[in-house]
């Protein structure tokens, strides 16, 4: 109902050096579920259906303009530090002519909500028509947040700094996040206005707030919801917004049919998908791309990226399964496997020690343990197929590029070079043989004695 | 001292929809440290020694009784969801001729301990004679839980559900558990006298207090201990209700001479036997069935099922003991190896890669990296047998039915189809062939130029 | 500052009977981050360049002396359980001859720090010349500890145990730490002056401080750090410390600049070096002996002991490095595969499912998924070397002595007995053959019927 019907434009101020988090990689592509903060707001910022997404960065453009690509975002570069209201202005250019709404946000803050930007957007168009609706929230500890200090209803009647504060205005709760929506017909104008009189002289976005309030504009604030407003400084507090994140997360995955044994131990990635009846044992990690179907059971120590798992499948324990693995209906992946491109079929068991990469395997084909897929030579990557119920027995190699045909059987300890027909047998070892009391000798003469 | 002299007869409520699991097994059956929560109630109540055991179910009917079958526990049906009091008059037929007292349980309330259920039916015999003896419970939060207002000593002046109560009964902390104990003689009786004028039109268990007054008997509260009376409604319940439970265990297992680096990562099943000076790295998981003799290391990483470790032996890093597994004295099971229905003799190694099945392994025998026992043919499952002192090279295969006598050395990489005598050596290999400057032709080949 | 300038001795108490941790090892070398309690105190004393070290034991003399060899303690034996002074007189010995500063600490309380041992010392040293400076500290929950009355400053009024404490002084929430430091012209003639006139009727160490009084010598309290005195009774006490001190490691690798994706799961050792931008999945486990480069990657289920990581290289999921593991820049170590003794060259690739121990790897060698180096003939221990750019085919195995020359192919499924010439290919597997229908005619005869 608080649709906004005024366009959208987007701010993310992202120029902050980072120095806390004492890295080579930009602060707000630091992951979170396994993606980069900026990409967490700017897939917000999609769902919100902005018109223009503007990035405004200091030092590591590079790495956020290739971040970035994919989203169409506009790179706008703030070369120097000199506050948030002037990174901001910096944004003017990639605005040109644009009218309508402008939110700033914060790359490093990443979890500010769609619906909660439709609210601060749709409030600026309500009849008393405030010029700056203001992301306002109540932390559990407000410490040394600045002070929103309202008015009548939602009015602000001014925003303080903690260390400027009295005594009554430190208990106040309700804090300033910093993101505001502003008409893009105001912003600039007001930010102009802005001034760098203080100790840092730069310019500080809140201000605006105050020159709007000069033209006889007013500010409101708009309450954020519980834990929108964390944002990220040093790596500890990257931690302790990925754990704030999980735990999110596995509270949907409980409530939607998933038995988490132990919810701690268990990492999902931003975009994991997980059906009904899904049973997860401690110490799984979820790496992005992965979608589980109704009834699987993922056992302890297993680690999935980029994998599809069909209904009734069972992975694990120590599984790896890598971008690619797609595991048929009632099909099995077992203790230290690792499939990777590859298609399971259906009822499938790949149980023991092996690899399987860059194949398929047909429905209720047996691959004995210790197989290996040789994939690779060292230039290309080759396939493997392996027909529907074929047995390829313990620890062989099969040497792609080859086909195993339906229902084959492949005898144990084989090198397989060659393609195997359907229904065939096909075995490649050296012969064995045997020397009598040689082990017994061989003792002897390691140990220099005779052996008792 | 409080052992009732009455016989004792259990009626087990399971009649619940269990909506909110959104699961397709039924709620009773969901599993708290590798065992149904039903099951867990049916352990306590064959310790209390019930002489009668009747579970009563509403859908999923067919689950529930293959599950207790073992138990000798008998079903009722509640085809209808008219409350709990209906549901335990369901019992009736079932308790025909049984003269005693019926202690009346929950199928998603599984931890009530044995010593509680019989002060609950040695109080009914104390020279007073209470016709109810209710389990009430004073939880840190009692929020919405219906509250037990006490009269003289544990006499109950009136149990009131949390919304008709006055702010007064709500200030008293102690609730009601739901779990009473009843004489027989008295319970049908005065079910059949509880009414179902409410809102939800139910017949509800509790009312049969009221009914006791008015024949003038009275009801007491009997104060349960901590963590007997947590209930399981949802997936976040059963993962709060395994965290109690493991978290007991851990620390009964430091008290019992058990190092855990970190207790928070290791999961006990509700069998777990486990010796002194034993230590466990961080993130091991027992599944049902493992004994852990003195001394024992087992390493990080380690997944442990129906396996028995005899003293001084070592597990893991990144074990997989699988039901069957018998290791013997100082033996040792290294990194990504899988154990499964063979013993290991004292001081047999299994250090690296390597699947042992249908297997014995001789004292002090060797199983070099990589080596894997063929035992299945797609159709029967075939033994290994590895004498004492023997050696196997690594990556060989052994297809069985296959013997290695004792003190034999299979030589590395070999496929072993036929037994090997004692003492002897066994080679089953290719030849090892040369191709001199092969690569670098192929190199050149792959690349399109001269290799530099 | 604080520097004191007077020569320090250490006694270290180790005589308690430690019955509570049900062990066969001496409470005081229980490890915590992979080091003995007594030993991370034996690091702390030799950082404070202690000129004399003597540990007072009681049971277990054995175990302790070989664990102290190594830091050149000397070991004083208290054979019967006299209480805490008379345990200092039995290191009277080992002090003879010594003139300066003795310091009393415990071996069960591990983390007290250098600077406050040094801020001990030196307070003897101030003009005011106190006879004894007690190491106090204010716990969270005083509970039972005995008090430490001031009076005037830092004086010591008195001290009193919980159990003999007025109602007034137990809210006093001072507490004596048993730690002191004492001048050696003054401990042993004061010890002598205690009495045993008590319960237990043992000789208590802080009656030192009232025989110092009678001399008219005061003592004065010195206020301990944040977990500086925490001490193991139990094996929940043991775990608890060993929690504290992750959470420091934990939250110090982080300010460094270390992302823990979950920083509860990760465990570190005593002496774990980080470089920077080193990024670790959740569920890793550092034994002791680690030392990661810049921009490493440690994925999840990864275990590792003894080895030295250079910068830009990739560890795990599930890789297993033990002691002499050397990764050179860039190279990749993944899942189930063990390193053990061996140098890896930049860029070389051990990616699946192998083991490599007692070798050489050149750079940008890479080792097929399935290799194993067969290092091991029963007896002795052999190397394994391949040269630089070598490409060894899946499933391999190499038995050492051997060596696969620069830029060499071995094919897949290979036993290399032999050395391989630079550049050469070396093949050594069966032929492969082949029986046509064989499988549908196996199958037709195990299940006693034709197939469908």
């Amino acid at each position: 109902m608080n649709k906004p019907e005024t366009p959208i434009a987007v701010v993310i101020l992202a120029a902050g050096q980072g120095t806390r988090m004492r890295s080579d990689t930009h602060k707000v592509l630091h992951p979170i579920a396994g993606r980069g903060m900026l990409l967490h707001l700017l897939d917000t910022v999609d769902e919100l259906g902005a018109e223009r997404k503007v990035v405004v960065v200091g030092k590591g453009r590079e790495q956020v303009e290739a971040a970035v690509a994919a989203h169409g975002a506009t790179i706008a570069v703030q070369a120097e530090q000199k506050g948030t209201g002037h990174a901001v202005q910096m944004a003017e250019a990639a605005l040109a002519g644009f009218a309508g709404t402008v939110i700033i946000l914060y790359g490093d803050t990443p979890f500010v909500g769609t619906e909660t930007l439709r609210r601060m957007a749709a409030r600026l168009e309500q009849p008393d028509a405030p010029g700056v609706a203001v992301l306002a929230f109540t932390p559990p500890d407000p410490a040394a947040y600045g002070r929103v200090i309202l008015g009548e209803g939602d009015r602000i009647a001014r925003m303080v700094e903690y260390k400027d504060a009295s005594a009554e205005e430190r208990a106040v709760t309700l804090c300033n996040s910093g993101m505001m929506a502003v008409r893009s017909a105001d912003l600039f104008r007001w930010l102009g206005a802005v001034g760098n009189d203080n100790a840092a002289g730069e310019y500080y976005l809140p201000d605006v707030v105050m020159v709007a309030d000069r033209e006889g504009r007013s500010a409101v604030a708009i309450e954020a919801g519980a834990g929108e407003t964390g944002g990220v400084n040093s790596r500890r507090e990257l931690a302790g917004l990925e754990l704030e994140w999980q735990r999110r997360r596995r509270q949907e995955a409980m409530d939607g049919g998933v038995t988490l044994i132990d919810p701690d131990s268990v990492w999902f990635a931003h975009d994991t998908v997980l059906g009904r009846d899904v049973t997860i044992e401690p110490h799984v990690f979820f790496g992005p791309g992965v979608s589980v179907g109704d009834g699987v059971a993922i056992r302890a120590f297993s680690h999935l990226e980029g994998a599809t798992i069909a209904s009734g499948a069972e992975v694990g324990p120590f599984a790896r399964l890598r971008p690619g693995a797609v595991l048929g209906e009632k099909s099995k992946v077992g203790n230290f496997c690792e499939v990777k491109k590859a298609e399971l079929g259906p009822g499938a068991k790949v149980n023991h020690l092996t690899y399987i990469g860059d194949a398929s395997v047909g429905a209720k084909a047996n691959i004995g343990a210790g197989t290996i897929t040789c994939n690779y030579d060292g230039f290309g990557k080759y396939r493997t197929e392996i027909g529907a119920g074929a047995f390829i027995g313990s620890n062989s190699a099969l040497v792609a590029p080859v086909r195993i045909g339906a229902g084959a059987i492949v005898g144990a300890g084989s090198v397989i070079t060659r393609d195997v027909e359907v229904d065939s047998l096909a075995v490649a070892r050296g012969e064995q043989r045997g020397l009598a009391g040689w082990a017994k000798r061989f003792r002897e003469r390691m140990t220099g004695r005779k052996a008792g």
